[in-house]
């Protein structure tokens, strides 16, 4: 058990990996980040670099048996997240895995297994949960203000895609992703319905379709198949009733990155969006209800970050590698853990299903 | 053939037709209201006293065959569409309905086929259409500012029913509408979807429910059972392939009237809300799709109405009955018109049938 | 050559050094103030004990000889500008100097030539070209969206002069400044206009004046007479041919800080305010030129700075001496260096002819 | 003198009568539209039918000659002011004409001769000063709460011509309109800079060109020269001391009709534009001016038309018409006269011979 803070290791060197985790590594003051690995050595060299880790290793195997690690952060492509996460399980490692958990949903039942084994901390990193404006959201939801809910509406809209020269890149490969923008947006806004409401998922009918079969490869040799979904959407009811609609997809010309969920409830409603971490749209309350109108409503300060210093803290993405330090040095599970991220996985893996056979699909899977 | 000005019967004096149309024809200077029906002796006599009109009746057989009457403006609740419009077609009146334009499917196609042998002036009054937003939104997708369209993402959302102790009216009982918020809210969403992106729906897959299921009776003589729709949502899919997700209800606390499109294509996307006359929301060309930036664009003037001196005016809703007037003036037929009215119904048809049997279901139904 | 970072020399302690170089040298990795330099012994000394600098010294040549010094930062009144950085050029530093560069367009000739032959980094503060919006509005033009230019019409705007109480600064003295609205806010909107848009003013008439003749001395003996234009206007031709018109004053009540550039192309338009550096007005292709509308566009957060941490960094104010920075470790010129500053003196010098003889003066100067 | 209404005739049948004067007519109480002159005899009659009027001719002589004509409204391209309205002078007709006056300054001042001696009503229809925002603007400026004017600076900038496929239209035909956009726009900045703030200009330099030099004519029989100007920049002096900066331009991408105007005075400043009549911006008094901030301020119902309901009514264009036709029936002059018509022409001759010989030119010309 590390005294005063935790030795990381790090699997993945990507632009998330190099702008997020471990400039916040670097500041964070019971984080140390020790220990590098990238298939790519030079990759992992020039992080060590950057950011002062000690050890640069281009096999995670090796990685996750070093005594002098206490922690492991997965930033891998999907493909590697279960190998790399039962390895580092094996070896007793506490492990934060970026989403989704798994290529499917049955690697994913065995991650969650191996971590019920294991004993550590798991963590799963829905990092729009740490949004100030979704804790607010969250935060009104459970303290009742809405009542009953009737209605979970949803956007997850980008527009990378809509540009037919984007080269295939392993995000549109299943073979290195498992699934498309589902697995992508659809993962965290499944979760941020699920989270916000406090209401599982319990059916669902999906609609996923490859707008673009075929893109540049990046060798240039040509075109290659893209083989994952373009756009999902999908109509869901949760346990309690409440009617879902949800829609997520790369081609939303004008859409650079907008994760939008509106919640209606018997007594109340709030409309959040990530484009806007100041505040939530909100109706609470007879007088507004009875009124029918929506005002802003400012996001509390205690849900936001202490530190602003950029967008990356702005918005508060590095709050779940926080909870995860903070659980490690206080020996407890945190909250999403793997079993939240195999119930995720689950949800995704019945709207594959739906999709494909046209059918609605209910859950829990049997 | 009226010379220069259209003789006006109007069947059924509600709220709409007190605030809206007899006031509009009041002020229109090619229309004048003539006859005045309602199964309420009192209410028709009271509207005639205030617009003008110089004969009432209870009696709708009676004011179709009115030879000063030159077209029938039928604003009934819809039970009362189809027999209204059956006569008056035969009395070889020009006839504007209120949408829906039927109970269902199957007196949609009579009405129609009613209207083509008639060979008068037929309009389904879609008053959407002519609010300056959505004329605007409908010329540039007609421009082909948007390229090849990927999404459609519409919400109809209404607040009204949230609260338990709205009675029982005739909105909500099948018997009366046909429908609940499908044909009420969904119609207009559905139509506004296809008219503006100028692409029909191929199949659907809808989910219905309502949520409350008794309503105290409007005589205070106990409960009643509510036997149509509180909320639709549905996906749906176009013929060039574009993906739809719709959420039409009556119970989203905060939302007065709601009604919201997204349309997303290869070269630009544009949002329309009805609650912003003024301006849109809209990324057209590549400036904006590659900066994936959507910005807010002043509806230009020549979409507004030129009578702004009141709400009504300024959302156009007269637009409709204006069009009919000039139609019938003109010796020509108008757009939107009964066929338009039956497609919209069958859409409608093919919902219900996919909520009921919880499959897809294809159109146009065979 | 230094190694990790630079150290820095600061020769005027006023406002601008205070509240903003010293401070981003204090929080910049790659610089560490080490001199600073004032003729007022004491304001030195309480800077150096503010932001930690290990000399003081009232001597400007002794600062620019000293070994442990690699670039100076000149922040004086522009009566300075030319003495201190031919010392300091002399003495092989890198120089990065306040605009405008010189008193007159002689002056500037030598800086120039002097920079050429020590061949150091040497740059000119134009700091406005690193505002967010600035660069937003850059990149555009850059990028084609506006196609042609037709015109370029500016406003820099100040009202500080207005209250005829405000007394006889240096800013108000020829013999300190050069010159009066012309250089100091002038200057930036000279180089603005010919940055974003890439074209070269070639011929201009400009118009000056002196509003208010006299002003308390600083002493409280008097009245001394300002020696400086109040205002400046001018009329200009591109090389491109476009046309501009620009206004510049310290007499404009409710404008603090108020600097705009409107640019108008064939395919586009921008309009850009210092005051807003979150977003710029644009109209960028077919669907906004045929539509006849200008609309809000955020700046991507690429232009803006990572450190948003005070108006300064949000600014961007630090930028220009950021990339000296790293133009002094890298081993290479920057842009803009003192060749620009010459241009710009230039332009300044054919509008103080133009004022004087009343006629249109081409550029460049023979 | 008519009694208790004013009998017009009006000549030039464009879209400016159309759409304003002669709606203007039928609806005022006080006028009535008698006869249409235009020389394509099917407009006049098509007019005449709409409107009303009991007499068409397609011979001005023919209708300033009638008796029972009190008034004559000139609403002609520029070329035929001049001889319309002094036919009509010598016929003994109050006249009102549209701007600018005439073709040049030669013309004016034969017209401004004919009107003093006929002691009719004789007017200039500049529109703008009726814009409410206009007129709070002068009442403002007029009222003394700007003190000494330092500064005005103005835009009146459109987009029609930056499409080069817009036809040789008669506008840019100098043998029919005599200017191009000086005339057109520039006329209506020049006007309103000077009535707002009470002060003449007296000295002008000017800046203009031709972007475009050919257009394809109207039959589609090839391209033909453009003969007048596109842009037009100046910088002027007022009588006060005031310097002015102004553009005028058809070629402002993204400008359906911008007029904007800031007046900067040692007590406070205002910011006026046609394209919002219910608020202008301003800084008025010491707590504004020293605290530098520009605040919206409403322009009171007082300034406002009573009749908003429509653009041409909202923006008070028929303001002008309503002033003459009280002024006859009133039997006094009002403003602004044939007088103001003839300075506003003087000054455009003045910018016209500065643009032309590259030299600042005085006013008023001898």
């Amino acid at each position: 058990m590390p005294d005063s803070y935790v030795r990381m290791g790090i699997i993945g060197v990507g632009s998330w990996a190099t702008l997020g985790h471990m400039n916040f590594y670097r500041k964070h003051p019971k984080a140390k980040l020790v220990a590098i690995c990238d298939v790519v050595a030079e990759r992992a060299e020039e992080a060590a670099r950057q950011f002062g880790a000690e050890s640069v290793t281009t096999d995670y195997q090796e990685l996750v048996a070093r005594s002098e690690i206490d922690a492991v952060d997965i930033v891998t492509p999907n493909l590697m997240h279960a190998p790399v996460a039962l390895a580092a399980l094996q070896a007793g490692k506490h492990v934060i895995c970026e989403k989704p958990i798994a290529m499917n949903y049955q690697e994913a039942l065995s991650m969650a297994e191996a971590a019920r084994q294991a004993g550590v901390v798991n963590a799963i990193n829905f990092v729009y949960r740490c949004n100030p404006a979704a804790q607010f959201a969250h935060h009104l939801v459970q303290a009742g203000y809405l009542g009953r809910i009737y209605h979970v509406n949803g956007y997850y809209l980008q527009s990378w895609l809509v540009d037919r020269q984007v080269p295939l890149v392993w995000r549109l490969q299943k073979e290195m992703t498992g699934s498309g923008v589902l697995g992508d947006l659809g993962s965290h806004l499944i979760d941020l319905a699920e989270w916000i409401t406090g209401e599982r998922i319990k059916t669902v009918m999906a609609d996923m379709q490859t707008f673009v079969q075929e893109r540049p490869l990046l060798d240039g040799s040509g075109l290659g198949r893209v083989t994952v979904d373009d756009a999902a959407n999908f109509l869901a009811r949760f346990e309690n009733g409440a009617m879902g609609t949800f829609s997520t997809t790369r081609y939303a010309s004008g859409r650079r990155n907008h994760q939008a969920l509106e919640i209606y409830g018997e007594q109340g409603a709030i409309a959040y969006s990530v484009e806007d971490i100041d505040q939530i749209q909100a109706a609470l309350g007879p007088a507004y209800v009875k009124e029918q109108v929506m005002t802003p409503m400012p996001v509390p300060r205690r849900f936001k970050s202490a530190d602003d210093s950029d967008y990356f803290s702005r918005q508060n993405r590095g709050g779940q590698i926080h909870a995860f330090i903070e659980a490690i040095l206080a020996g407890k599970q945190m909250v999403p853990s793997f079993e939240d991220g195999l119930h995720n996985q689950e949800v995704m893996e019945a709207l594959e299903i739906s999709a494909r056979e046209r059918r609605w699909v209910d859950l829990p899977l049997t």
